[in-house]
């Protein structure tokens, strides 16, 4: 096992009705606060009303920011420090999915910081104070309701970058499944895969000797394979959705990779379509990770050879074929969910395949699996088209 | 599931040769301690004077408590209040397992308490602020070093008695495997089961559709199974050593159980046993799990039938014999460990059943599974003899 420190501060509420509790729970931190949201869909479904009820009740008053997009901008961050500082704002509650939450941090970590909220994204600067974050989850996912990083899209170069820090760590999050409801299928699909994302990038490491890791990652994966079709099938079995909302913060939280080199290449690999396509994260996530998985595997045969048995019931002796089958069948769940496998099949050629492998590389070599470099970023495109 | 709150915020260093930071994390907090252990151990290990050393290095002043026992007294715990309340000592350095990190927790929340410490324990107050708390633990075993709970002995009674507050969680917790190459063997016995029963009490649960936390808990009660006899075979295996530690932590730090109602009936059963006759905790519950487990598995014998198969590889299809065998696999397991599974081997008659029956139960029932009333908790105790 590799050394490692775990460290996880946020509150988590989470069940039935537990949307309540948002007011009381603010008021614990601030009396004025800034209510971040995204488009229409939280007015739509009525979540917009019993938060704001919810606040009211509290004796919290609020200022409204809302219109955060998939794959968050860098320009309504921009504008929601200049907000905060001109209404000296100190608490923001995020309402909504993980974009949301990461155009909070953003705004929470610039506001009172003199330079450019950017600079962070850049590497160039740490944050060395924030405003503090609340969060009323409304779309298993990202796990940024329990995560420590935030992820931004800069419309200058299309440049889709990410940092950590401990004062990303919202101070509570509210897991209530009844606001999954509302969802739209896709949004369903998209969530599913980046949830299982993300404990792949934990649990596809060159780490022998950390049977705790895989097993912990192959439960969550068996859970979520169980679970997700059963939400598509019905949007309103809340027996379901609590699964899929627990399961997607226990995926984000830290914990199930601890010990491990975790890989988090096909995420990299991802945020340069994403950036560039403005496609879900989660939905390029489902054709990116397959290709991934047949271009790296021969690195490290066995943990494969465990995933095709374990996680997806592929029971062939043979490695080559349990491998082949695993992906396959994991290529036949994310196209259950309605999503595309290839890049073809949203329309994507190869005409950026290089630029997007070197945007993603930075100048160095992602992975830990196997340590990718810009012509193996490539040839992992050139796979999924 | 069940309506929660997951919240722990201890900051856990894990790895080998962690230990060497004791001193600068300590450093974080305050520059004069209280060094709290147990007996000779950790002086005839080495770890005393590695302790030592890295507080000196980090410029760290200490005062010394040793002389916590296995099963900690509240008379120690008394001493230890009134040694910091006159030294004006505000952090305390517990190295040791559970009984030592206990006896801090105790004495951290009486420090500042006008009344006697011993309220918390029964219930009469809970603590409204305590000292500071640092932990390098050395037995993989309680889990305490994550959890926000303390039990403590009173002598007069031989009352066991438990309290949790947010205000036990330590700020951090350093898991260094090279400190647990020097236990004996019956301790490392003792602590697998008691790191095994934490997660069957979670486990052992009558709430339905929680496919996460089952999963979790069969992967975490695996890796035990297959891990405790590597370290009991070599005790200077510090792959195996990792897995066990970290294990131990995960089991208690209480992710594993939520969205569950956990039993803990056999915790409480067992708490009257060891305060009684004094023995090790883990001895305790390899004796009174088996034996819950044949008087309760009927009431939810899914559940039973799960551990079977998942766990303990049991294939057979008939239920009956499926749990039988799962028991009895258990039972042989502990076995192999050279734990008693009988009250008998361990020359204890039945003369307290029925006091040891009723001062479980505390007027009450006890467990979730079963809620169990001091007749019931009598007979589990004849199944034990």
């Amino acid at each position: 096992m590799e050394k490692f420190v775990w460290y996880n501060p946020v509150r988590i509420l989470f069940g039935r009705g537990e949307c309540e509790n948002a007011g009381r729970m603010v008021r614990q931190y601030a009396n004025r606060i800034l209510l971040h949201y995204g488009g229409g869909s939280i007015r739509a479904s009525g979540i917009y009303k019993r938060i704001t009820e919810a606040l009211r009740k509290a004796g919290v008053d609020y200022i409204e920011l809302g219109g955060v997009r998939p794959n968050p901008r860098l320009s309504l961050v921009r504008e929601g420090i200049e907000l905060c500082r001109r209404e000296q704002i100190d608490f923001i509650l995020a309402v909504g999915g993980g974009s949301v939450i990461d155009s909070a941090k953003a705004i929470a970590t610039g506001v009172p910081y003199p330079g450019d909220v950017w600079d962070f994204y850049e590497g160039r600067a740490l944050p060395e104070e924030a405003l503090k974050i609340g969060v009323v989850l409304t779309i298993p996912a990202a796990g940024s309701e329990s995560s420590d990083g935030t992820v931004l899209t800069n419309e200058e170069g299309m440049l889709k970058r990410s940092f950590c820090s401990p004062l990303c760590y919202p101070k509570f999050s509210i897991l209530d499944p009844e606001l999954c409801r509302s969802l739209p299928i896709h949004q369903i699909a998209a969530g599913g895969v980046d949830i299982l994302a993300h404990i792949m990038e934990r649990y596809f490491s060159p780490t022998a000797g950390n049977a705790l890791s895989d097993h912990l990652c192959e439960g969550a994966m068996c859970t979520l394979i169980e679970q997700i079709p059963r939400v598509m099938a019905d949007k309103n079995d809340l027996d379901a959705w609590e699964q899929v909302m627990w399961t997607g913060n226990v995926a984000h939280n830290g914990l199930l990779g601890k010990g491990n080199a975790e890989d988090w290449a096909s995420h990299e690999i991802e945020h340069e379509l994403s950036a560039l396509y403005d496609i879900a994260h989660g939905a390029g996530l489902a054709v990116i990770f397959p290709a991934w998985m047949k271009y790296v595997w021969r690195e490290h045969p066995d943990k494969f050879v465990c995933f095709a048995r374990r996680v997806l019931g592929v029971m062939t002796d043979d490695q080559e074929r349990a491998v082949e089958q695993a992906i396959e069948k994991l290529e036949e769940f994310f196209g259950g969910l309605g999503l595309a496998v290839r890049l073809s099949e949203i329309n994507i050629d190869d005409r950026y395949f290089r630029e997007m492998a070197e945007k993603a590389c930075k100048g160095g070599r992602i992975g830990a699996f196997w340590e990718l470099e810009p012509d193996d970023v490539e040839k992992i495109f050139y796979l999924a088209l």
